[in-house]
């Protein structure tokens, strides 16, 4: 045994004797070691590429001979001739282990390489898709062996690559004949992780394939699809796109879209096959753009809330409209991708994350596959804001979740000079304390409204609304200015000491922007609008306190904020309107689109996929719909900051005046600055 | 221990003790009695329906008192004035043992039950079917429980009836919803077993399912679809039908529709489409026909050649259609019934049999489920007679399978006079010896041409044609009544002795039945019909002999005819026309359409899908196409008989008169008869 020599791979440091002339890729296997190949060792998919090490390695206490494996062989040289190979490196298929040897196995050659995900934090993830290639060479057919093709074609990858019991849906069966005889039996199967017990035949490609599998990551959502195309191999985003989910024309929001499946009759199937068609049309968009034809993209994940859930798996969601707000089904779920749309590669599935309750969805579940507050030491809060947001509490012990309807108000809608998020709309707002003036920035130009050059750059786009993060910057603003009073209540001009305070009908509005002089529309903020936000922002913190509650604590250690409208929310300004509880400004982070990530990291990874079903099923869900103490929240939550907590940590960082308007009365203190 | 009740099982004979006041239905659970039950114990469904003995029972040494069981109870007492209990009968989940019982299990009560099923041997089938109702209350949803309807659902199953890792369909979860509601949360679920690891709920029907479930038994062929719909309680066709394959307009035979996906850019598809609604067809007629729901019927088995295999599961056939016959997939499958075309329950699934080889379909499969020659302790021959005829020689230690293609001529094509089997047709018929006249009987009419009532009955239909079983009798006949020599010629008027002969350019022709007098057409036997079916016989002869050649036998012990033709085959005038090789006729027996009933008998039972499975994997193919001894064969047995086996069995039963007519000579020896 001894007399074996001695082979040890970094980085992993696994290490272990094998019989002389073993080759690298097979003493890896032997020894468990992660060394990718799609060719099965025949010396043309190079994914096994090696680094050998030579001379003294003390760590290891093995000194490497400069012949302690086998020379170039013909295979080797040809492979460096045609595609090149990197100096030092050898394929680990054909280099033999002759004595004893130290082997890196550079990051890229590892099956199940660990690759860096941009986010908030930058975290590792491990790839692990549910779909991987396999070349083989099938035996032909002859006259003494009357298996069906598939039949060999199973019985080859289960001999070489251990996969047993294939099955293949018809559409594949339906193609392998040709291919097996177009590519003289030379194939790379394509092979998935269904959810089920049997891997299952995606598709059957001529020859070596050459090029990454891709997948979608689909975070489906009431008023937007936004979508990744990513490569399997590694993780990284080929393409990314959005569109308007089309079912935008059954309703604005997601009740009126169940009252439509409710008083329509087929008003359910319509609305399934308009969000199954938007999918269809950013697959094709996706492949476009990322020049990847549809059939190479082999799986897809797919993230979304409860109603579109329902929706996109054609099941009616009246139930989701009333208590007790039962789905029809909860669990995560595989369905074949063409059932939901999705042309993409014939068998392809798709992987639905698992709902967390009627009104929690897998949106919801994604953020928590994303931002993992089950590894938190100490309790960290996550809200997903939206027309409904997602609230998260949690740490290693447990995890609360609910969602509050907090209304369009946050994505610009039901403001009166509010609009989506585009060019022109404003989306940063400044108000001087002193004079009442306000500045702003606007999406798609990069200069202040009080620097140089931002009429000539605004001129392009025009300055058209303001949209959800300027209208939450605009009111904490306000309030900070004193020109907006603890109760929401908006002073008047001789009250807030700025002219831009006008009278409007018994109340007052505060204006921005007004086009008469400077060309476009007027915008300002009227008290409808205030008690819009904060009728919104009640209902978010009252999700969040309940939550508390529920929990036992005061305050959570930190706050993140997701959803692509989360990423551009001022933590000061939300602290401000008292949005989300007390919490040190720094300690408020954004996490980007969080459930778009998670969808990501579902694609990329199976383990992740049953990280987040079990996850799922440890989640304690908090009714907020029917909960007095929500009420009791909501109520107490409507002032500017809320009234329900203190806020130490925010009272270090601003000062907010502290005037009291009466609707048609004066105020207590009229301020006397000018400008 | 032993004061506990004695509880002994008629007729399994199972017995055990049992804690005094155990129902009998949990006792048999305990005891693994095979005791039917769908409510699941709750004294609705009534499949748990037992008779309790009294008395003393000295074959089991126990003396059973009048109280052994609990009386009767409030449950059955209900039961028994709502829908009646016959006397002596108890519910068996109501009735608790108290003392030493002996309880009888009637068969209607046992969910496993044998029935016999009638073939041309009667034999015993253990019922098994894939899909089977389970009754359960489920537990309605609340706010403290966020988990889908489906999940409650799903576990209610795993407590109550041990049903883990239940699965849906897209189609049944979407209609789960609206059913739970409607039944208030008592339902019956039909869960199937599809072949997967884990169990599918194919359907779910509101409260107790009161009728039986079905499912459909197909055997496609290239010229007719049959199918049977069969209760899977006891295993009972509730009706059958039959339509022409609508492919026929692509090609008569299987090698004509092959030409045709090879010529056509798409042919094969439309022939997918064609026959796929041919099935449909197929199952709305035979849901009518019963008045059953399609709905109700939750499961399916199609037989059918490789050709008819691969077109109706959506693959191209082309490469059936040259060597080596390689299908696309051998191995048995089970689709979504609706995507073979079959409109039944949303989520049913079809069972299609493993096919043998390329040219061996799964039809020869059922055949051998339902003839089971691996069963048989000498070896025995099974034709299903056909266009192309599968032939298969067996016995306990071996099977062996070819087909051999017959060309369409026993089913009456190419034959001058030919018919398919209809009324009207000629189907038997006798020459006497003497006179070289005929008597014959037509389809749809009892008595024989020379009986009284014959011309009144055939008035309504006529006489039109002959068919396959009538030319061969038609051959057989003149070959014994010395009208055909040995080598197929047909004699002369003056060589044979009879009018009937009449010449034909250069040959004769025997005329049947002479229309100009009697009115309807001329019917005769013309010297190309002789060459026609010399031609098949001797391909499905030459089969035979090359089995019996692997095999290394000369004879088989007996001989099955299978197919609806083999049904109408004379056992004798198969032997004289050398159709099969010698044997008694009293061996010679018809099986019916032995593929019709394997695919009854798959569909009522997993056990059997599995032995046809693993019988399909140790049957030796027989390529007849390319063997030389089957040419050999082939010319050898061109003669009436053939002329390579001896006859010994047939020679006690008929005298083959040895006349010999040359084409345009005289005959050795004219026959002086006359009538």
């Amino acid at each position: 045994m001894s007399d074996e020599p001695l082979v040890i791979f970094t980085p992993s440091g696994k290490r272990g004797r094998v019989p002389a002339g073993t080759t690298v890729l097979a003493a890896a296997r032997l020894l468990g070691v992660d060394l990718d190949s799609v060719c099965g060792g025949r010396g043309i998919c190079s994914k096994c590429q090696v680094e050998p090490g030579r001379g003294e390695f003390a760590k290891h206490g093995v000194t490497v001979a400069a012949d302690a494996l086998s020379g170039i062989n013909a295979v080797e040289a040809r492979y460096d001739r045609v595609r090149g190979l990197r100096p030092g490196r050898r394929l680990g298929c054909q280099a033999q282990i002759l004595s004893d040897a130290v082997i890196d196995v550079p990051p890229e050659s590892q099956l199940h390489r660990q690759v860096i995900r941009k986010s908030a934090a930058e975290r590792v993830m491990t790839m692990d898709p549910a779909v991987r290639p396999f070349y083989v060479e099938v035996v032909a057919p002859d006259l003494d062996d009357p298996a069906g093709d598939f039949q060999r074609l199973s019985r080859t990858l289960a001999e070489q690559w251990g996969i047993e019991g294939l099955r293949a849906d018809l559409p594949v069966l339906a193609r392998i004949q040709q291919v097996l005889r177009k590519a003289e039996w030379k194939v790379t199967a394509l092979v998935g992780d269904d959810g089920g017990q049997r891997p299952i035949l995606i598709d059957l490609v001529p020859g070596l394939l050459e090029t990454p599998l891709c997948g979608l990551a689909i975070d489906l959502g009431s008023t937007t699809i936004a979508g990744h195309l990513v490569a399997l191999d590694d993780g990284r985003v080929l393409a990314s796109s959005g569109l308007m989910n089309p079912q935008i024309r059954f309703g604005e929001d997601l009740m009126s879209r169940v009252s439509y499946a409710m008083m329509n009759e087929g008003g359910a199937a319509d609305m399934t096959a308009s969000v199954r068609a938007g999918l269809g049309q950013l697959a094709r968009s996706l492949a476009d753009e990322a020049g990847v034809v549809p059939e190479r993209i082999v799986d897809a994940v797919v993230v979304c809330n409860p109603v579109m859930h329902h929706l996109v798996l054609g099941i009616d969601p009246v139930e989701l409209g009333q208590a007790p707000f039962a789905p029809a089904t909860s669990d995560a779920m595989t369905v074949r991708a063409g059932e939901i749309g999705l042309q993409i590669a014939p068998a392809a599935r798709a992987y639905v994350l698992p709902i967390i309750a009627g009104h929690v969805g897998a949106d919801a579940a994604a953020v928590v596959l994303s931002e993992r507050p089950q590894r938190s030491d100490k309790p960290v809060l996550i809200v997903d804001v939206g027309t409904n947001a997602e609230i998260i509490l949690g740490d290693r012990d447990r995890v609360l979740a609910c969602s509050s309807p907090t209304g369009p108000a946050f994505e610009g809608a039901q403001i009166s000079s509010g609009q989506r998020a585009a060019p022109g709309a404003i989306e940063r707002l400044r108000i001087d304390p002193q004079t009442g003036e306000p500045r702003f920035r606007i999406i798609g130009v990069d200069p202040w409204s009080d620097e140089p050059g931002f009429s000539e750059a605004a001129g392009a786009t025009g300055i058209s609304g303001i949209c959800g993060s300027g209208i939450i910057e605009a009111v904490a603003e306000m309030r900070m200015a004193g020109i907006v009073d603890a109760s929401g209540l908006i002073g008047s001009a001789a009250q807030t000491g700025t002219p831009r305070c006008v009278p409007q009908g018994r109340t007052h509005a505060y204006v921005i922007h007004d086009g008469t002089a400077q060309g476009g529309p007027l915008i300002a903020v009227t008290q409808g609008d205030i008690r819009a936000i904060q009728l919104a922002k009640s209902a978010l913190y009252a999700g969040a306190r309940l939550l508390m509650d529920e929990f036992g604590i005061d305050r959570p250690d930190r706050i993140v904020l997701a959803g692509a409208f989360g990423a551009h929310i001022s933590p000061l300004h939300a602290l401000v309107l008292g949005m989300i509880p007390d919490c040190p400004p720094e300690r408020v982070t954004s996490a980007g689109n969080a459930a778009g990530t998670g969808a990501r990291i579902a694609l990329c990874s199976r383990a992740a996929r049953a990280e987040i079903e079990e996850q799922v099923r440890r989640i304690t869900r908090v009714e907020t719909a029917l909960a007095p103490r929500f009420q009791e929240h909501f109520v107490a939550s409507n002032a500017i900051p809320h009234a329900t907590d203190p806020f130490p940590a925010l009272a270090g960082v601003v000062t907010l005046p502290n005037p009291v308007f009466n609707a048609g009365g004066d105020a207590d203190r009229p301020r006397r600055r000018r400008r």
